[in-house]
């Protein structure tokens, strides 16, 4: 059975390091996996600032437009791609998808969820207007069991009505969270408790979202992972480390987990470990999701298992869909993982949204 | 064997109620299923309009534009929305899709489809310019079996030149439909017979369109369902009910069986039933197709047999993809069944577009 | 095991042909087929020209607006359909995906590829700024075996960095042709050399690519195919041609292996042959590829078997994939075998973009 309690952190997951550089465990992690080879000969340019914070020599170019040579046209483009990478994984304000514990109430798992309008760091000194259960960009991740009882309690804050949908639970239709059709739209000021018991043989990797101006409201932020942990797992999810990768592309820009590239998370494993990567699409676009280094296996599609597991290393996924994968982790490394659409991932300013890695360290 | 001879329309399946009150239907099978919880709280506004027939408050806000306290802006956006779930299903001028009961000629299935250019009405009072066969979008729906002959005689009564492809059917080249490689093209006033064997093997859920300017034949409605019965159905295809669901997206905006929220059809069966959903895409965009409530399981692509079928609760279906699903209705309600691209299904102004509805009544 | 030695280009499949008229062939190869019929009576147009070359009435239509009868019109539209495909297969300068026979040194296979900006015929008299490896687009096919040693050998002769990195390979990290986390950019005028074995269980239809500024890289040109022959090859992969299907969809249009009808290259077998398709998208969309007249069986994505091969008439191939699928040509004709996004694949102008044939011969 996976460890659900382990938190989906970089920093809680590197074994020795000091928790506090970042940057330094990232280098430190693809330097070891090289030998001290290619990427010593990277750090020619060390100086190289993160995108946000532009040098003398990039701000010159903007505001005074010098010819430059094609050769320094091309090392400036380098640059700025090096700083790119260098600024990885950045830190900024904000962290989704945080694991919330309930509250037990008389046998019943209780979450608290207060909507509200606020400002989203997505990358560094990128802000953009969002729509934040409990302040989270995604919302924060639920985690159940089939068969519990579960109580949702929302609370709206926003100047807008808004409604709640369980998207892959199989509720009775009072809980379904359609306004209109199912319940009445939660005003602006009002809260609204669904409660259901998760239905057995309903277990996998599902949502929960607004349903309600959706376009707008889950584009804004109004989502988040809801995992139903099965009472029998299989043996092939007794895994390492269970990884939530929610992708979207709203008016925030190109994002995993409501960060955009150098602002995404990686992840991380030792080698010869298993992990499970649960891919959901809350967009409006398909996401080829593309690893190097190492194949994924696919063993569930929306929380159902596949009748046989297969493999890939770039996996289509279309909005509203779950995938589920598992990769052995058998290549040391730093390893790029990003959408395939390559203007999701890269311009000639550099990487930037759907990109981040998976480090697998010796 | 599913029942062919089953129209496909709510009227026809609702049990025991006057077919004449659409609204009054679905309400009833929703307060049914609901026990009159929820949906009694929906009630406060039950004088909201029709999207097409606005009121003097909408009417008021749109001729004066008086600044709107944030309560009342979200207000009259529940409004908005709610206008348009109580429209539902709205009556529209024109259906298509109707099974087609071919004329049998010493032993050939003989259909006759006649092109024209006509307005259509996509969803009410918003009118169109379209193609259609025999004045339906889609054109009628053929369905015929394994080993039958069959004729399809073409009228092109439009102003330009025509032929018609039959996706997915393993025909003799002649009968192909590509203009200048397998046939000339049709050109207005002209008429074309296609007589074919439909080959054993070739059953499922198949297409017939225009192969010649396709892009606005196809967009504007010159496109309809093919369906070939087996000879021998498998234990899985014994279904309750057989309904065909066309997507499209060209320029009549994005719709299921030619029409747009609220003018869609909705899906009906008893708590219990089984029910087979043919996906075709006729259009130019990807619908990942999400069924609340239930799952579905795929049993078929193009018309071939998966080799096991799968479970799902959202699924991508890609222009020229025919995917076959079993729904089994095991959850009563008024289930929301909508393309999972919100843009495609939702705006602040309430749903349209790709939205419908199952509806499984106890 | 598929023969690798062959060619993939219509000249040298065609039997008995003077290989200098292409168009000939293939007309021939449908009156084959057709056994006279449909065709002769296409033929009352033969003096319409290539779309490259307007005759005197579409000059004249163009030059003096001169109103047309609706049928006039109706005609012109024909007159330029039929001119595309009576161009195909239409020649142009320049000739990817060729085959790329290695210099062995000590048991290594070496590949050199070199790196410029050129211009590159997309269709008759279309021509755009490309990156080429090699100076075709898509780059010269490589072929290895598992467990063979390689060396890549990558001269930079453009005026901005680059790098490769090998797409569906599990290499070691130092080999994976990502800048400043697996290796420096290889600057303009500089080498770099990859060399590496083969993994074992790593076959299939991978791809190499660049991996730096890869929107305008990989859109401009810079990919090709890595193929991978297996050790030991399954009954269902012994065919009688393999074709690679590389779709794009950058700056130069709509592409097959690097062209857009009507100087796309129709594929070509026998009644009675096996083929194998390599589709392989480099491009920013999903393509659903569909055949006319015979269904494809899936059996590989990314290089990894699927769990049982499956059946379709069109296969949606998301940026960054691979799907292999084997066709057996017991249909004999010309099938139309194009993108299923009609914008793709026609304009009222006629087919362009994303069409070919496959030619069965009787």
């Amino acid at each position: 059975m996976p460890d659900t309690s382990l938190p989906n952190t970089v920093d809680a997951l590197v074994p020795t390091a000091a928790p506090t550089d970042r940057r330094r465990f990232l280098r430190d992690g693809a330097l070891a996996a090289l030998g001290a080879g290619a990427l010593a000969a990277c750090s020619k340019s060390n100086a190289a600032p993160a995108p946000s914070t532009p040098t003398t020599p990039a701000k010159a170019a903007a505001a005074a437009p010098v010819a430059l040579s094609p050769r320094a046209k091309s090392d400036e483009m380098d640059r700025m791609h090096e700083a790119g990478i260098k600024a990885f994984p950045a830190k900024t304000e904000g962290k989704g998808n945080q694991l919330l514990d309930p509250r037990i109430d008389n046998g019943v798992k209780v979450y608290e969820l207060t909507a509200t309008e606020l400002q989203w760091e997505v990358s560094p000194g990128q802000r953009v207007s969002a729509m934040a259960y409990n302040e989270q960009v995604p919302g924060p991740q639920i985690r159940v069991r089939e068969g519990d009882r579960v109580r949702v309690i929302l609370h709206n804050k926003m100047s807008e009505s808004t409604a709640i949908h369980f998207h892959g639970l199989e509720l009775p239709m009072d809980q379904d969270g359609v306004p209109f059709i199912t319940q009445p739209p939660i005003k602006p000021g009002e809260s609204f408790t669904y409660e259901f018991t998760v239905p057995n043989g309903n277990s996998g990797s599902h949502m929960y979202h607004s349903h309600h101006n959706a376009t707008k409201q889950v584009g804004g932020g109004l989502l988040g992972a809801f995992i139903v942990e099965p009472k029998s797992p299989r043996a092939i999810e007794k895994v390492d480390h269970d990884y939530v990768f929610i992708l979207n592309d709203g008016s925030h820009g190109y994002t995993f987990n409501g960060k955009g590239f150098p602002a995404t998370e990686p992840l991380t494993a030792k080698l010869g470990e298993r992990i499970r990567i649960r891919f959901m699409n809350e967009g409006m676009m398909i996401h080829p999701m593309h690893l190097h280094g190492m194949h994924m296996t696919v063993i569930d599609k929306d929380g159902w298992a596949q009748p046989a597991p297969w493999k890939c290393d770039t996996l289509n996924v279309a909005p509203g869909e779950r995938w589920d994968v598992i990769v052995h982790c058998t290549n040391p490394g730093t390893w790029a993982f990003h959408c395939h659409i390559l203007p999701h991932a890269e311009s000639d300013h550099g990487m930037f949204g759907m990109v981040t890695a998976l480090v697998v360290q010796k």
